[in-house]
């Protein structure tokens, strides 16, 4: 399944896409006389099952192909749509850094020994299309293509299967970071928390779907230049070993993100240095899963 | 005013203390006729207006001492209600390390240029009385007694003014670390982050009433004995300062929670070191606040 968050007025709400139709569950649910479903992507993570999700779509896809002559609160094209990031506002968004080997050599670090874990403030979130905003006085800001996961179940001290379980999907996401604040403050979470630094989606495509995420493509193009292009079998901790990680004593809920480090080719390690500048524009891709483009513009 | 979370049963309301007696504000709100407020203290700070929080305390003041004969569900005494963190899921959770100077000086480190900021996340939040809980192996878990302040207006890039204004009140913050993941582990996040490492509470009091900040004596006892005892007047960065700070590239929303960093004293640096222990009590005092006081326990 892909899972989305869309928006037509000012409600964000939950949709699946089928092809190019997005099929707003909670109205959906609602039309074909099951259990009524909630409308935010966060509230049906919060059921803490997948199941009712899953008989809409097998409904859906057994039913109404091409939207039928469902109603518009309903069915509507991808097209007339505006996406979200699918997980507007992560309780938590926890990141990893140095966790892919080119990565670590660019950098001239230490593979670590175990997770680097840092998080982004979840206000940085923003939707598939929305500009980056380079500060007023930045001249740093990078980008960082990530694969990201989303939580589906709360845990704690997981066994590996119960690690497994917890990942309801998978989604793009750009690590955008100010790399001034990253290296002159110690800490990296003022640099990586700023408005606009946590560009997410296009939707979560669920595990089920994406099969084994360590045999993804994943590729960072700035202005169509490849700037990232690796396969996630290069993570050095997979989705797995983090999730037990930090779930030994951070206890991790439905909703929360977790993405898994960049790729080497970011721009600061380049010589020459590449940042983003106004104008610019970034593309992740991640194979299964689809490509997040964001704009780049100065703050006005 | 005093504007705390309780519960009774299962739900976490908002209440106002006065003396001794505990009113919830969304029952009272709607018993007296006027508009009826939310029952979370972070929907009520979503309003971003205290005026109808400052009528219904107003009202009560005139017309209410020691509950009078309001129902059950207006008014309840402070010792039949379980005390919960006033904000129990804060959106950021915001924390300045090396803000007071003689903390800086036991450390052996240099005063910070401008705030150091890093974050917990907001699954370690925990209700006075809780239990801080030991993690199996942890040897090193440290106390740091803090005043925290807690937003109550949306601010980007504020004045002095805005930044002032954007302070809805202040409470107490124990932030927990576990110290061999802080120094092993580069970055702070998961040794400040784990399950139970951030006491909040026993109140909030608003900043109209705690008046000058800057000029609170604060203390944290572990079992009676003081460990750090400062006043706020030795804060590098006010909270004016910090919320200028973050707030320069960062978005704060009301419910945010800033933790004004740790004065000297605490047992990582202390000879010989002091760390928390099954069966400890842990008491952090801010004057003209109250007492956070939690037990310590090792994980079962």
């Amino acid at each position: 399944m892909k899972v989305l968050t869309y928006t037509r007025a000012r409600e964000k709400r939950a949709g699946l896409l089928l092809e190019q139709d997005v099929y707003d569950i909670a109205a959906c649910s609602t039309y074909f006389g099951m259990d009524e479903l909630p409308v935010s992507v966060l509230d049906l993570l919060a059921l803490e099952k997948e199941a009712p999700m899953r008989v809409l779509y097998d409904h859906i896809l057994e039913n109404c192909r091409n939207g039928d002559n469902l109603p518009l609160q309903c069915c509507i094209g991808l097209d007339e749509v505006r996406l979200c990031a699918p997980i507007p506002r992560p309780p938590k968004l926890i990141c990893l850094g140095r966790n892919y080997r080119d990565h670590i050599e660019e950098q001239g670090a230490k593979a670590p020994e175990k997770p680097l874990l840092f998080s982004k403030a979840s206000t940085a979130v923003i939707n598939p299309g929305d500009p980056i905003v380079i500060p007023k006085g930045s001249t740093q800001v990078d980008f960082e293509g990530e694969l990201a996961f989303i939580i589906g179940r709360t845990v704690k001290n997981p066994t590996e299967k119960e690690a497994e379980e917890a990942i309801f999907g998978y989604t793009c996401l750009n690590d955008v970071t100010e790399r001034e604040a990253q290296f002159g403050e110690k800490q990296w979470f003022r640099g990586k928390s700023m408005d606009t630094f946590a560009p997410m989606g296009p939707w979560i495509v669920t595990s089920d779907e994406v099969g084994d995420p360590l045999d993804l493509r994943i590729s960072t193009q700035v202005n169509s230049e490849v700037m990232q292009s690796e396969s996630t079998s290069m993570l050095i901790f997979t989705p797995v070993d983090i999730i037990r990680f930090v779930a030994r004593t951070i206890t991790l809920e439905p909703g929360d993100v977790i993405s898994t480090g960049t790729p080497g080719g970011v721009g600061v390690f380049r010589e020459p240095q590449v940042f983003l500048k106004d104008g610019d524009v970034v593309e992740i891709t991640v194979e299964k899963i689809g490509t997040l483009s964001n704009p780049v513009e100065s703050e006005r």
